[in-house]
């Protein structure tokens, strides 16, 4: 629409597109409106559009993703974290965690930790989706209830995995970001329930999939109206036994010229090697991505999982210091940790 | 346990195991009956077993996976669906269908021809978990009732994806067995949902996973209960275009001579293309496969999905044509099409 | 050109392309000759062409690759080797021997074995290119000369590989057929070479080439005016360790499909696990190839290289009886040995 | 040795390995020598060594790459060019220009404005490993005397590809460092003849080698008696058709925890291109990378090879404008260009 179209030219062209048998979807931003059509089955008449008063250019999306992609929304989105943490704006922000929630002296210890070094969101899985049957599958609700504890304590957001429509209502009352994780990204019934859950949500990108795969993923869940959605690239399989993965940071820009949504990056499970995580973490930020997610344990070696890849307290003071100039260096800074304050208030 | 161990020193060995705070699983064979140990966690004293009466030797199962292993269980396991049809025998199994049941005519029809032409099951999605969620997504119960309906008619064995705990409820009710998507490999709440569903399970093996983690996904079933299990190699991720995926032929005498389970060969989605889809199931024959499961349509052109790797009846015949002496020049033979009489009274 | 087109009616068309400024290839068939026109830059004046007398129609070859499209050359290209074997025909080459010649006695040894079970063509490396330098390199001239010497006694053919253009010209001047390993695919320098030494070629695909990468390959070859080229499946990368490489078994019938070229399949390399070969020669025989190479040693456990996916001379003959009934069910039958009588003679 | 061990008592060392039957090789460094023994079988006795005075300790390699690993030699090697620009010390170095060499206008424009934007060394393509034979394969000796025009003129050390033993030795003559394609990573004959031409080399990694492999293809220039090596990740084969490679930066703080040897990136072909080019620089700086080697065209949609991936002059401005910053941001900086006053006199 044109950027002084009023607001009953916008409705008109919303009840056109509903009268033409097609969904329309406002999407206001700082300049003008754009109306999204969604259902195009290749037979929209846009001449009925185009001629309407206010409406200053029809474009077509086309890519198999619509919602997602950049032709659909120019601005970046903002996504905004319960404790005012930003995902996708000029800060980047540090999400730091053990692999696992163990139990109440370890989370809320780590919690404790990486904020005091940096970190504004907590990582720390409490649903586990394991390869073995008979590897440790996480704490559930109890582990949720210690991350709502360490945030209390800490001011930190949290972030942590959903692993079906069940455990995503719980999630979606515990957590300020919802995860989808890698063996997940394609699970079409997770993403719709997450897509309605009403709460942000980190979606990693599936073991060997293509950026195309992870966008329109990443569209099952604006399609269900949640538009508060972060990718996570997290490496992809490859064929070279020297690291866990493959860090495809090349992902980040492409992404970023794709889509409006930000992108973080997961140093840990891309390499898998706790002394390869803070060079790749630099690389990340280099590349632009938006966030970092890093495993960081009090005592990795005692880790119920993923031990070999967190990173010590210690290091992950020296990541933070690492990527701090870096950030800088490309016009950037690390988002800061909660305001003590208010945390101090919360711990109280 | 020795082949002439009475019930009562099979019943001994497992309480013992019980006091020792394990979970005993005892598995009745031709020759003897194999008593597993579930749990072990490094620390059981072996010695404590190795004495009591009617034992014969105690088997360390070195794999991460257990119940799957050959080296847990030697003989290879019979998966037996409704109609008789048996999996993991003599007989290469013919499965066909359509990608997605579509609606009432053309299900019925291609069922009556797969039939004919020589299938014992009928495939064709009810759920389809689709890489776009603007694509057509199944049709869900009615499209469980038709199956039902075309198994009435054929007496074909119906094989149908479940794509969450929900969906597993109803295949089950439906369906001779279920299928558990490529995409969903690692989706562990649903894969223990279909572990306790009561059905037998087709697991096709995730598009960038390893054949370790192929068992350990069917460990998952297993582990819940169910031992009517067969895999499916289905194709993997690969970096040239000119096919969808890669055929990996070679997991078939892998996976046989590191399970008991039967496996399944899927040279539709392999491929990607309809005119190699013949030649690869010739393969698969050949190299041990113990079923086929192949897309088959009536009107290739007009499907709602998967048109272009789907057969054209005609071309299903040809492909029955080519395998059956390949099946014979192993030793096997293609597992006949129901009997016709049962067929006649079933659709009476 | 017509079938009937009359000689002079040819040599027409070839002096016109020449005025033209591109170079004419006259390619006879059974049943008419075809022109190619090479250096096609895309202005060529197919009009001028096309009012010639005896032309019967243009075909624009639409791949990167030319003279080795099926477009180019609809008939399948016959490679005859020394000993009267024939690639590409009715019959399916066995090639079988060691993976390096070790000694005179090794050599002779196995030579005579796998003759006797029913090869056709030995193999066995000279000049060895290994991933380090200090393993065996091969006994490089004196290898080709037992090579030599088993043929004579054997009537064997012998195929083996040539690693730069001075071992191309001694490799020429020794074997009948010159390999090109996985490693040197896009070996131009060497490419050339082979394509000018007048021997047949065996071009083996690059350990993670495309389908195209490989037929370019191959263009080069014809290109410098050798048709007598076989392609090899061997395998290409893959992620997961449970075997050598994944053997990409659908590139036969792509292959077959794109190309006049025969394809054989190297269930050694592929696999790279001994008990894996027979059961992936039998698929690869079932898929279409035209000729199996195939590592087989006196004594595995002592080969200077690749042991471990080596068969003993004892499971070669169970691999070509259980091959032979599948080339049957194809409608094709096993190559014969060498007759024993011209054998005789040669080693007289 | 001991720091203060005297030169008669490393020559006794060296003579004793020799006496052993092995070869020595003395390595000086700043604070002690070293000497490795090569050609070790398995049978060494140690014992007979660690006698002898000035010895300090026995270390054993337990790498399959012995020379070129960290193991061998724990000092970084510095590999210094012809104009002074040293890889692999604490300056970052930039290698820009053309694909190809493609005319004189061409490369001594490209040379003087990208060492005008920072570069101290020149690449750009003589000979051409081109996919096709009827690509533009290169100016050959014509091209390698306009690069060494270009360095009269520019300062600029030149970097340019070898492919056999005869361009080997043209290649050294004209230019600084001797370029290995990709294609060539494996190709032995050509590593040893580069092994021995008395310049130092840049070895590409493989389209698909693993780390180890490529380190392996490094050791057989160490083997040579070539120690100026440096290595270049110029990203792996991979699935997604987004970009050309993928870049797999996690290689360089691999490869230099286990070698002594520089490492350069080249994000020109890792991406294929031009807009993701820029941030990936600056992600491979970041991870530490020693060099950048960039692809810039004085008229990119011009290029006879690689012109998608081709940087605008301008654009590699702005490149450099922004890995400083980075390189900064880690302790480095980025190497200067060659000072002009030399330059102007030799241009002269």
């Amino acid at each position: 629409m044109h950027h002084r179209a009023k607001p009953e030219q916008i409705e008109r062209v919303v009840e056109t597109i509903g009268d033409m048998g097609y969904r329309a979807k406002p999407m206001p931003g700082h300049q003008r409106t754009a109306i999204g059509l969604v259902g195009n089955d290749g037979r929209v008449d846009s001449a009925r559009l185009e001629g309407l008063p206010g409406v200053r250019e029809i474009i077509k999306v086309s890519k198999p993703y619509k919602q997602v992609s950049r032709e659909w929304r120019e601005e970046s989105t903002l996504v905004r974290l319960g404790n005012g943490t930003v995902l996708g704006g000029p800060e980047v922000v540090l999400m730091a965690g053990p692999c696992s929630v163990e139990g109440r002296g370890q989370i809320l210890d780590i919690a404790a930790q990486v904020r005091d070094l940096g970190a504004s969101v907590l990582r720390g899985g409490a649903f586990k989706p394991r390869t073995s049957p008979y590897s440790f599958q996480g704490l559930e609700e109890r582990g949720l209830e210690l991350l709502a504890e360490a945030r209390e304590r800490t001011g930190l957001a949290i972030v942590t995995e959903a692993v079906d429509a069940e455990s995503v209502a719980l999630v979606a009352e515990y957590a300020d970001m919802i995860q989808i994780g890698t063996r997940n990204m394609q699970n079409y019934p997770l993403l719709k329930s997450a897509g309605r859950a009403g709460k942000p949500v980190l979606l990693k990108r599936g073991m060997s999939a293509t950026i195309t795969e992870l966008l329109l993923a990443a569209e099952y869940l604006l399609s269900e109206g949640n538009a508060d959605v972060a990718l996570c690239e997290r490496g992809v399989r490859g064929f070279d036994p020297a690291t866990r993965n493959v860090f495809d940071l090349t992902a980040i820009p492409v992404v970023k010229s794709l889509t409006h949504l930000p992108i973080v990056a997961d140093p840990s499970h891309a390499t898998g090697v706790r002394d390869k995580v803070t060079p790749m973490a630099r690389a990340a930020v280099a590349a632009g991505a938006d966030g970092l997610i890093v495993e960081v344990h009090p005592d990795p070696p005692q880790a119920l999982s993923d031990g070999a890849q967190s990173l010590y307290p210690e290091q992950f003071r020296e990541l933070v210091a690492q990527c701090g100039p870096i950030a800088r260096a490309i016009g950037r800074s690390l988002a800061p940790a909660p305001i003590p304050a208010a945390v101090s208030h919360a711990g109280a």
